[in-house]
């Protein structure tokens, strides 16, 4: 006989995961092959290179070699065998944190992992010590925190967003109220630069002011950083390159620089937690009951691609965060083109101008949901992300998120045309016409 | 100011976790670098080849492009973009169960993980469904094992060991204890062969009686088996082979067959949990939120090596097997020769004899701890693993894990000359003489 499980005697996880989204939309995807899609927030392929692989770690072991100035089987035990828990390549990371962050940061405190997702949860599983604990986040966030967190037994209170990513006021609110009802808030979550669904970034004022009161309201901060060093020119210092007071835990991804496939991120966690140890130390416990170490040929192939370019990947991406940053430019002056100047009242959606990163958010006036996804791949043959799902609570104004980072030019011109002719379609004659009286009620529910 | 953060608001993990363990081992075996150690139970790096990797690779991308007929666009994109939480060589891992273990697994039941300890923990963390769930393990057990455990927050109720692994009386009886005092014990976890740290395997009446004991206590079985494939001939079908009534997850690892630092292993979990889906839909979700997914390099290295090798690791690894089943005879030998039939009454010692494996157990009649292994490095250059580290309740005998795995004739020799003057000096004398009173205290203490 077959043994079978009920669903409920399984651990569910978030109600609505990146994991079920991503589910729903590569389905979705898959059923409609000919359609646009901004959902996809992939990196690039254009550059892709096989033969790289190979290569950074011809560089890496020869580095080894003759910088380091191991011997052939040290080099080997190096790449092959089990290693540290913390990783191999630290110091090339912490290199390349100065000359890329101005980030001066001892390879004690770093913490190698398996993408940025791994430095999530641990650093969540760390800081749920107590049954009251609970963490922060922009609300919308980026799901993959919010599936770290859950796993981790957290809860995330949300912070009103804002135009520059946050709303410092309801931050303090946020963690005044929490405090009143006898909760532990221990961190707040950001992405400073071209964030994870909205696109924005902090300012210089806003980033002094949020150092200043995780300082103040006795708070860390957890900065995710993957599309600075892609977004171009101009850029603001990285909060943990401010940090005077070490508050700022620095999580980071070589997924938009070197390849996602890398699979290799980090954790810069230098608060002390006693007479020589950091974060980082007990960072480093967690992920040895998760992964016991990053598989130190990944870790080579990042460290290989960092030593050929000099410990840089912010030049080393020029070619991707030009076409990045053009895309964002294209699909944004494609909105006004298309929507006019009376965009909101004639169409009823209103949209964000990010500099650079994946995303644009369209926000609309009419609810939008996997329902109307659905019509709008079956009918219009676009796809694009429903906001909803990443809301973890506050206000939850309705939206698409728009991203562009892996479309021709040419596809974000197609893309439009059927996104604004959905949308047109939708606003002047109501879904229910379109479809049948079934799916319209499915649609209203969401 | 630097922000400081007390232990106590941190998430501690097991109270003796292998990290710990590995820790104090690894600081002590740096202290005296000199020492021969049977303490690290890591592979021989005796054949390491790091031109293996980039060839694995090529193998793997020319089974794309030959034999599965992708295009090189998407072949790279196979290898460099993100991708399934599940895995992208699935086929190629089942394929390998069916020729060396005779499973018939279904590609969409296998997750492949960040080694074996991420099958461990995402299985662990999917069965925690109810704060009553509890997991049981052969009390001493590996440490990974418990991390994974500690780290899903699920107690691990302890079964007694037996020459063949598990006494199948205990098990009931803390089955049935465990369901009278109102908790929900979901599955046990076991190595069948060649376990660790204690060496032993089941025999062919223990692995039915097992079968049976799931099934009639209603029960899952967590095989784990990374010493399987290097155990020579004669090995008996693994627990997933015969399981008629689907109650085994199978977690594998090619960290033995291919090499640690490829990190790949993967979760066999074939139970329905709904019209179709099963165990690993609700594995991959979970996954997902911990590292997204496996490094597709690194699976491209393990698939590769399999295809090289005509999906067998079994011949693949013959000069590695021959190599640890000499080490081990050589190492029970030389035990047999040095401590002379009347071991127990002589010097308090006694020994199993497993046939392959990387572990044998010494088990004595005086207290073994953390402060005798200091003296054992420190007067006698000879490291080893005090037992205590991986019990974790029920009896516990006092004894050493001895691993051969990674040393030389020659070396195992002098280690035992060592290990035996060690003994004779503690049995003889007392520690308390060759010490000052303190270290003896605290020797007595462990």
């Amino acid at each position: 006989m077959t043994h079978h499980i009920p669903p409920a005697a399984l651990f569910p996880g978030p109600a609505d995961s990146v994991f079920d989204a991503m589910n729903f939309l590569s389905e979705v995807a898959e059923r409609y092959p000919d359609a646009v899609s901004f959902a996809a927030g992939r990196p690039s392929e254009e550059h892709f290179d096989a033969d790289s692989i190979p290569r950074h770690i011809e560089v890496y072991r020869r580095y080894l070699r003759d910088t380091v100035g191991l011997s052939d089987s040290a080099v080997r035990r190096r790449l092959m065998q089990y290693g540290p828990a913390k990783g191999i390549a630290r110091e090339v990371i912490a290199e390349h944190l100065l000359r890329d962050e101005g980030i001066s940061a001892d390879p004690e405190a770093i913490v190698t992992t398996v993408g940025c997702q791994e430095a999530m949860y641990i650093t969540a599983r760390a800081l749920h010590s107590h049954p009251d604990d609970v963490l922060l986040a922009v609300s919308p966030t980026y799901s993959g925190f919010m599936g770290a967190a859950a796993l981790a037994g957290i809860r995330v209170l949300p912070v009103k967003d804002g135009s520059e990513g946050i709303d410092l006021d309801d931050l303090i609110r946020q963690v005044t109220s929490a405090r009143a009802a006898g909760l532990r808030p221990r961190a707040l979550y950001v992405v400073p630069d071209f964030a994870n669904p909205s696109g924005a970034t902090m300012g210089e004022t806003v980033r002094a002011g949020l150092l200043e009161l995780a300082d103040r309201l006795d708070l860390l901060i957890v900065e995710d950083s993957p599309y600075r060093l892609i977004g171009g020119a101009g850029r603001l210092p990285s909060l943990k390159a401010q940090d005077a007071d070490c508050r700022v835990v620095h999580v980071g991804s070589f997924a938009k620089t070197v390849f996602p496939g890398v699979r290799v991120g980090y954790c810069l966690a230098d608060q002390r937690t006693g007479p020589g140890t950091v974060l980082a130390d007990q960072l480093a416990r967690i992920k040895s009951m998760v992964t016991v170490n990053t598989s130190p040929v990944t870790q080579a192939i990042a460290a290989g691609c960092l030593l050929e370019h000099g410990y840089s990947l912010e030049g080393a991406n020029s070619r991707e965060t030009e076409a990045y940053r053009r895309n964002i430019a294209y699909l944004v002056a494609g909105l006004a083109e298309r929507f006019g100047p009376d965009a909101r009242d004639e169409y009823g959606v209103s949209w964000n101008v990010p500099a650079g990163g994946f995303f644009v958010v369209l926000t609309t006036d009419f609810p939008v949901g996997d329902a109307l996804l659905e019509y709008s791949a079956d009918r219009y043959k676009v796809l694009w992300t429903p906001m909803h799902h990443f809301f973890h609570g506050g206000e939850q104004p309705t939206g698409m998120r728009l991203s562009s980072s892996s479309l021709t030019p040419t596809e974000i011109d197609t893309g439009l045309d059927r996104l604004v002719a959905m949308v047109a379609d939708v606003r002047s004659h109501g879904l229910g016409e379109q479809t049948g009286p079934k799916e319209h009620e499915a649609w209203k529910n969401l």
